[in-house]
């Protein structure tokens, strides 16, 4: 069993029970979001221990989503919970397929106050991989700071760096500053994990061979592209020489929701390179993962243990 | 048919559908809240018609809070929607009986970011009633000011200014802060309506009588002072003499929820006085809307239509 840190906004989700705009539904279910609190939760179903790092509000969303990563296992000790901010909420709305309708309440949260100090505490010793995204490190130039200074904790301890640039860009001033900012990041760490979209937004390439050619060029030791129903493909250097992996990816009957599938892939790249697997299983390990993921409304609740993913492998 | 203007903040109200603590709790029910926006249902059921004043985000809970007012049919055409700011939120927990667990996220919300500048296109000159309470009022200094210059306006085009203390101790600096600045507004008000323990805390006198008279001397023409289960009094001053009216008030059963049931107990208020009721009547009526809303776990769904009204007294 090894140990991941990851840092995030965690925020109260409230999920729309009824199909149509969010702005008229009634029924909601409570539960709790944030790409890297899914990926905690599918490391730790997967047979890892997850620190996870945030600033919550004291209020009862904060304690909330204190209970819940408690119940999932997952290493609550870094996190603070202030007074004088609230905790995020995320609304979600219900379709019949593929992206739901989505709204944030995160302005001035708790979360987006962090400052360099909050990581001073943050015992690295017992570290085996750090995983970031793209999201938190947008929400202003503090969290922008605490995530570089992180990553470069990080590489002086010797830990493994992933990278799931998770691009959301209404979070960033402009659309230049967020590509510039995610690049800067992105190529110090070990492995960088884009979608073939994010990818070609990241780096100006379609082609994928030449978006993890880019990012391979600028030193990325490990490049996995994500290609939503195609699967996914993973790029390294060998002596000069581009090696790439490619997994076709895993038939779904019926896409109930897109939300988390990224997450879940990650959570399966992140278990892959800590249990040793080859980088074929590695591909295969994630797109199973994301394929069962698309399969729940819920961002985390589908994520498979190990019997149930070696399972739904054996199945296909 | 009269007109009423209020001013308040609005909120999306989550309701737990469960008992239990809310940050436990997963089932909730999407409401809107707000202490003037319950008055103005309950004014506009018994056939009035109530402009509601606001700022609110442009997000969901903005655009749900505005689709509820018009299918109560509440004149929305002075509500203005922001893209900085988000509309305010409130979590509701709910209980076997009495006062519920209530969160507010609040903070920085569209609302309270008004100025003065807000009001400067209301039109007076169709209104009959300014209803006001101590809740708005308390947000900032700015929001202060809105309303202290609401109520000048009403009196220089001579309209009936009602004013709910609803006390609300967190959003104020400090008690005394609150107390002087509720009562400079109370005291140029035509009708002032606390609950004996707020005229308590806002007078310094325990005893109805004494209450009422802080006020009368102060020159507010007429003090109701809710009694909870007791029912309510009604001072005004007749040649120099004070003259009381009381009405016992109605049993309940069952209390559900305490919440609303000073906002239906004004709008009981507000409409004896738009109809010409003697003193006796108003606080029948108050008494009676307030007795029907504590049935309800919802702030304002269970306010009462004239004939609902008439029935319920007729048959106690």
């Amino acid at each position: 069993m090894a140990n991941i840190l990851t840092i995030g906004e965690a925020m109260g989700l409230f999920v729309s029970k009824e199909e149509g705009p969010l702005k008229s539904v009634k029924e909601f279910r409570r539960l709790v979001s944030g790409a890297e609190i899914n990926v905690s939760i599918g490391v730790t179903r997967l047979g890892h221990k997850a620190y996870y790092f945030t600033q919550l509000g004291k209020d009862p969303i904060g304690d909330n989503i204190i209970e819940f990563l408690k119940s999932e296992n997952i290493n609550t000790n870094n996190i603070m919970q202030v007074k004088d901010y609230n905790t995020g909420i995320q609304l979600k709305g219900k379709t019949k397929e593929g992206d739901p309708e989505i709204a944030y309440y995160r302005k001035n949260s708790a979360a987006s106050q962090m400052t360099l100090d909050n990581i001073k505490s943050i015992d690295f010793s017992n570290i085996d991989l750090l995983h970031i995204t793209g999201i938190f490190m947008g929400l202003n130039n503090q969290t922008y700071e605490i995530v570089y200074n992180l990553v470069k904790k990080a590489k002086e301890n010797n830990i493994i760096v992933t990278f799931d640039p998770n691009i959301r860009e209404s979070l960033w001033e402009s659309r230049e500053i967020m590509i510039e900012r995610i690049n800067a990041i992105g190529c110090i760490c070990d492995y960088i994990l884009p979608g073939q979209n994010e990818g070609e937004i990241l780096t100006g390439f379609r082609n994928v061979d030449e978006i993890a050619k880019f990012y391979l060029d600028y030193g990325v030791k490990n490049v996995i592209i994500k290609l939503g129903e195609k699967g996914s493909a993973f790029f390294i250097k060998e002596k000069g020489e581009i090696k790439t992996t490619l997994h076709p990816g895993f038939k779904v009957d019926k896409i109930i929701d897109t939300v988390g599938a990224g997450d879940g892939f990650a959570s399966g790249v992140i278990t892959g390179i800590l249990d040793n697997l080859s980088d074929y299983d590695i591909l295969e390990r994630a797109n199973a993962i994301g394929a069962i993921q698309i399969t729940h409304q819920s961002d985390n609740e589908g994520l498979p243990t190990i019997d149930e993913l070696k399972e739904f492998i054996k199945n296909r």
